[in-house]
């Protein structure tokens, strides 16, 4: 394999003056980046300052071939981390938020000092670092922002509250990132890193120290920041050569009608199991399309919900192919695929250039389910029969619900709202199926 | 099942001049606790104040025979609002971090402003408040606590990232405080609910909003605050009559030996896998001492790891009774257990105060596993064959190396490094095992 190269590729380093920080800076550097190496210089508390950390990194970079500029701001002005990315190499294309400090104490001795400052190097400073960065990545269509949690913030630990909540807000912070960064090449992933370093230096034994050096976490970054990673959005654990990715799995769950505390603790059983059914949102409208969806079926159906959309062909699926017939028998949405099919042979790269999304609409006709794609995605679009690809959205209806909503008698919203129409994935992408709509009705 | 009651347990709720806040309110005050009603009047998007709002639903708690007292503070002075609890009803049971407000904005376009005002009130105030009350709740051995984040926060949500961010910042207070309460019995649980309130009736369409009564959040945080309930440190969604509960799951990752970034890169596919044992870890050094164990075995046996400890039986397993014997022919480590049964017998009720958990060894040997149970959670403990209950750490080691450990000629932080101890779920527990063991030298 190839080495992933950073050529002229602008990063910003945080807390570079020691530890993690410094071996990014010294990794990015050798692979061709022209680095930011910024360090405050200050303790692990947060007091103090120096310029000689940042420097002898600088220092040790010129040394070896490489290009750097450094910079002794705190994170709190991060806009001004970034005028010296701009006034040096003209761009920012990485930003890597570092920096930290620890005030550990019980929460019962905590005071607003501990938490204040605690909030404002990990959370203030990476939002004004990244919010600084940002429209430029913009302009570029293209960045990479790394955010550093902590498993003291994913999980919990005691004497941490302050820097677990931080550690935290910069995961949510990563969530809507990476989704408002999408369209123009923004990724953003977070790393919750275990190693030695002078913020655990004080906690863990010297045997386990040796085994968890700083460099073992630079790999990850490096992939996730290359211009080639797609991956956005993400939380990884990293530690001693080990990486896991790590998501929030959500239990199938229980409806209860008329509910009330004590039927809570009835069904408690049954909201805590997460063997059946388990779901993975990935937005908050995906989350929320699975409430309503989960709250209609159980309307109907009982406490247990959240099913999976049934994916069996009714009859024989025609292989995907452009101009293949979508038609199937016994079922009259079939009209409304081969007009859809029509409409992305005229215009279909406006189409995908617009909608960017692929759906599978699977439409259940006496107990059987047939599903078709509408691939607004790739290439110039295409419809076709069967349950292939990885829909962005999917949406299960019936095949007389179907053919009233498209005739304009049936109110999508309320067919949705009656769990005549069950959506999961993408709901804003749902809503959009209805400008390629023959009647633009859904 | 008889009505959970709340008879004079003293309830904060901020935010709670509308919407789910007086929902909440009411609902306390009609199960008959003392109710602060806190808010600051102010608009949804942090302008103003007013004591209007608070007044209003606190003579509607009183109109109908109920015992409520109004707060105008911002949350950002949440010890005053504790203040008010302690002047008019002598003590503070439960907080409920209710009080919200929005600035939504793209992050191109986030001001100071919108970052500030959203962090003080979700997350700054939270703190405060809860801070406030802390010690209080200590001092009764008894609290609850819920925070209220979102989806927003948990997914990501375009046009959110302060809000998000200050969300899922509250469930990391939450994961640190329940496990700093645990030995108080103050619990802390956090909520993400979907619910038609002004923060959400500028986004949904009427028709959905109607399913969406704030009312129905309200049995489930009544259940988590109510004296009987121990669940802490869990996140739930809940709407529309639907309750389900989130946690993290952790894929098994991968193990690179002399990781470089070209190798996270080729590993990718076995990182992100979720099919094959995942975990869940439970805190900080649960985390971590995963990791340690995965690259530990990763270096002996190749890159998929974290496998489940066995619990394969190599001798039928003994009924668990208190005076059963414990021996298991051809288990040196045997004549260890029988040690720590004859503890239990004669001090087993003090054991059990002071470790307060139970112990699975998971003992190896000619490739077969046998376990062992010692349960210093229960009555006056106990020590028995098999692999019964549900452990709170369970540890894996070789009968030769569990001799070599309990006879003092292997240090067991040694044994733990080179992957000779294995140790799965609380760390901390497993550390305490020393005070025991007969030698004391776990």
């Amino acid at each position: 394999m190839s080495e992933l190269s950073f050529k002229d590729k602008v990063v910003i380093v945080t807390g570079a003056g020691g530890g993690i920080g410094r071996e990014y800076a010294l990794a990015f550097a050798k692979r061709g980046a022209k680095v930011v190496v910024n360090d405050l210089g200050g303790s692990h508390t947060g007091e103090g300052k120096s310029s000689k950390a940042a420097d002898k990194v600088v220092d040790e970079i010129k040394a070896a071939g490489g290009i750097a500029a450094a910079n002794y701001d705190s994170v709190e002005f991060g806009d001004k981390i970034v005028e010296t990315a701009l006034n040096n190499f003209g761009r920012i294309d990485i930003v890597i938020n570092n920096a930290g400090i620890l005030r550990d104490v019980s929460f019962a001795k905590m005071t607003d000092k501990d938490w204040d400052l605690v909030y404002t190097v990990h959370c203030k400073g990476a939002y004004k670092l990244t919010r600084a960065a940002w429209n430029h990545m913009r302009d570029n269509k293209f960045g990479r922002i790394i955010m550093t949690s902590s498993a003291a913030g994913l999980y919990g630990n005691f004497g941490q509250a302050n820097y677990g909540s931080m550690k935290m807000a910069l995961v949510g912070l990563s969530n809507t990132l990476a989704q408002e960064g999408k369209g123009r090449n923004i990724h953003c992933n977070t790393i919750s890193p275990i190693a030695a370093s002078r913020l655990t230096e004080s906690v863990m034994p010297p045997e386990i120290l040796d085994q968890l050096k700083p460099e073992y976490i630079v790999p990850l970054v490096l992939y996730l920041c290359h211009e080639d990673t797609t991956e956005t959005g993400s939380v990884f654990e990293v530690g001693a050569g080990w990486v896991s990715k790590v998501r929030l799995q959500r239990s199938a769950g229980a409806y209860m009608k008329d509910i009330t505390a004590e039927k809570v603790k009835e069904n408690w059983p049954t909201i805590e199991n997460f063997e059946v059914n388990p779901a993975y949102p990935t937005s908050a409208a995906d989350s929320v399309s699975g409430i309503i969806n989960a709250a209609n079926s159980g309307k109907s159906s009982g406490p247990v919900l959240h099913r999976k959309p049934s994916t069996t062909a009714a009859a024989p699926a025609a292989p995907a192919a452009p101009a293949a017939s979508v038609a199937v028998d016994g079922y009259k949405s079939s009209a409304i695929f081969q007009d859809i099919q029509k409409q992305t042979q005229n215009n279909g790269a406006e189409l995908v250039k617009k909608i960017n999304g692929i759906y599978q609409i699977d439409v259940t006709n006496a107990g059987k389910t047939q599903s078709w794609i509408i691939d607004l995605k790739n290439g110039s679009g295409s419809v076709s029969t069967g349950a292939n690809g990885k829909p962005n959205v999917t949406i299960t209806v019936s095949d007389e619900d179907f053919v009233q909503i498209m005739s304009g008698k049936l109110n999508p919203q309320t067919a949705f709202m009656k769990g005549k129409l069950k959506i999961k994935g993408n709901m804003g992408l749902a809503t959009k199926l209805g400008g390629i709509m023959p009647k633009s009705k859904i």
